[in-house]
């Protein structure tokens, strides 16, 4: 298997399969539960941080319809859009069935999640659609797997509300039609996806417990491997060279 | 009663009421359904242009969402955004269920609506959401009293995904706190107001089907008369004169 370093880095060219999977994500969901169990925050810190992020993924999707150029991208990404401000409200009614006070536990995650989404908004349309596939893909399947240390109940409800793929497809759908129109972008978008992976890594191993040590990196490195492998495979569905 | 002119451009200081109306919608509802039954446009041309209106009034919700200062304000606003993508996307299904193309149905109204836009974004967060407080308003009330003139289930349909009211609530809120604060912001969002009233009737006004003659302003004016009072009682709502 290449090293985490070569996937991340990496420049061989890879061809596009002739069927992408555009739902990368069983494989990464799958490791990551078993690894990160005992790494799961308490749920108020779950629940706060994840309804935060959705929020930020919201900002990021609204971007992008504000900036698409024609009204049928408009459309498909406001259904996108939709579906991650349902997740923010059923993450809002989680945390008001538990007793928690919702914006009490998202104000501790507002200034790193707002500091993450300035850094990674992108400059412009294109960049906009690839930082809402990557960060938005990466960071549903981290705590979709992060969910199997939550109560079951609740953890099985929070997995169901992250399983947002519909909106992947119009994203996909817009940026293979931009990149197959222009290599030049293509080459500009596989070196913003390389930076946005490395961001969107620190934001989801802060979110991990680990009672002030570092967290073993024994546990951590087959659950990052695993989410950089469904990284690289929405890349490639692209076209594009993780 | 206070002429039109008057009502648009008057600058008696007004008192915030007590117990102010900021749902201020019924009587323009009922004024419009009577006078512009007759205007209405082909359902393919008010749903086309509904449809790319509740787009709009998404974009300047989301940017209203992504400048907000708190999280409180963050999390209120982005339900007022779930609730118009919620009637942007039941419209796109009556599109669908009537054998209508969407996109083509929205596509003629793309350049008015995105001018629009531009013209009425506002240059910060109060602004912006004086913009969907207003525009929002006025708008959901002129296209709720148009659907009296649509095949009556379809017209019943379409004014019930349109009372949106929950989310003035939280544009109210919000500006409240901003206006009590400054009396100099709420000189300037009065100001704000009264231009952003004169590019909505434009709206409005463009759209009613009058077979190429001038609609008869006997018909009309007591429909904008209407209008323009709940526009009144909104600004009110703010303790600002309209």
């Amino acid at each position: 298997m290449p090293s985490l370093f070569r996937r991340l880095f990496g420049r061989g060219r890879r061809p596009r399969p002739s069927a992408p999977h555009i739902h990368p994500r069983s494989e990464a969901i799958a490791v990551a539960r078993v690894e990160l169990a005992e790494l799961t925050p308490p749920t108020k810190v779950y629940l706060g941080q994840l309804a935060y992020l959705t929020l930020v993924l919201f900002e990021n999707l609204s971007r992008a319809v504000a900036l698409a150029p024609t009204t049928q991208a408009k459309t498909n990404l406001s259904r996108a859009t939709a579906e991650v401000l349902e997740a923010h409200e059923a993450l809002i009614s989680e945390l008001e069935d538990a007793g928690i006070d919702p914006v009490a536990a998202m104000e501790p995650f507002r200034a790193e999640l707002d500091d993450f989404r300035r850094r990674t908004q992108g400059a412009d349309y294109p960049e906009t659609l690839v930082t809402c596939y990557l960060t938005g893909g990466f960071l549903t399947d981290f705590f979709t797997g992060l969910a199997a240390g939550l109560p079951k109940a609740l953890g099985e409800r929070v997995s169901a509300l992250l399983d947002i793929d519909a909106g992947q497809d119009a994203l996909v759908a817009e940026l293979r039609t931009a990149i197959d129109a222009s290599a030049r972008l293509a080459s500009r978008l596989a070196m913003w996806g390389r930076r946005l992976v490395g961001d969107t890594m620190l934001v989801a191993r802060s979110s991990l417990v680990t009672g002030g040590r570092p967290p073993g990196e024994e546990r951590i490195e087959p659950v990052f491997t695993e989410l950089i492998s469904a990284h690289t495979r929405r890349m490639d569905a692209l076209g594009l060279t993780a």
